[in-house]
């Protein structure tokens, strides 16, 4: 049962091979909507040594998550760049025990109007993404992400 | 030829028997001398789809330096406590194209010896620590970590 828009599981697929660490995270998209995006991730592989996940899993997989939205938001437009993170700010709230997800969204007060408009113009532009983890089932926020993510054109795009 | 003080020999094999993701990234010990503590990885586990390090390995071996640079104090004054990450602040600076190193050391301004008065005193003391990665043998540094670890024990430290 693997109902996932075609685009996120081709960029799963993507990940996976591309990037070690996601396999070792044993990361896999979950869903997305244009506004939010959502990657799992099982414990077992993630955890540390008082049995929680791993801080650096927790950044790991909300760093992919924000990247993969704006990744999805590029492809979406057919706009091929390549997305880098710049700065990101972490906070690690209660600890995880269990499988967990992670959602990425655009900052409240961003959009991707003006981030487009931005990339059109200069072939390069910002965007901001919050990102949270939760463990599955769960609401409470365990950790979060604000990231600036930095998309660069070798061609100005259409 | 591991010439590595044995704690710190010690350390590195708790850190990847206990976590999965740090031997997925084959992280090393490298170097500790109380004030400084280094890790090193290779670049291969890695890297990402562009070729140069992951974010997510980069803020990985960071944080692990960190808290293995806080866990070590804490052994050599014979203190038990659990060590955890709070929050931290990252930016990326430039990719990382080859293996690279993490340094932790405490922050300009922190020192041991009120940490550990604190401590003491209310069996609950934070470190603010400063990372950076470089590749290996280059003074350029790829990119920063600053974190809050918080060390919390069970029966207040002698």
């Amino acid at each position: 049962v693997n109902d996932l828009p075609a685009p996120l599981r081709t960029l799963e697929r993507f990940i996976r091979e591309q990037i070690p660490l996601a396999r070792a995270i044993d990361v896999r998209a979950a869903a997305h909507d244009g506004d939010m995006l959502a990657l799992d991730a099982p414990l077992a592989p993630n955890v540390n040594d008082k049995g929680c996940a791993f801080g650096g899993s927790l950044v790991s997989v909300m760093t992919l998550a924000g990247w993969s939205l704006v990744e999805l938001a590029l492809q979406a437009r057919g706009i091929d760049c390549d997305v880098y993170v710049g700065n990101s700010e972490v906070r690690y709230l209660v600890p995880v025990w269990s499988d967990f997800r992670a959602e990425a969204r655009l900052d409240a007060g961003a959009d991707w109007d003006r981030f487009f408009a931005t990339l059109a113009e200069r072939g390069k532009a910002r965007a901001e993404v919050s990102c949270i983890v939760h463990e599955q089932g769960s609401a409470t926020v365990a950790a979060t992400l604000r990231a600036r993510f930095v998309a660069k054109c070798a061609t100005t795009p259409p």
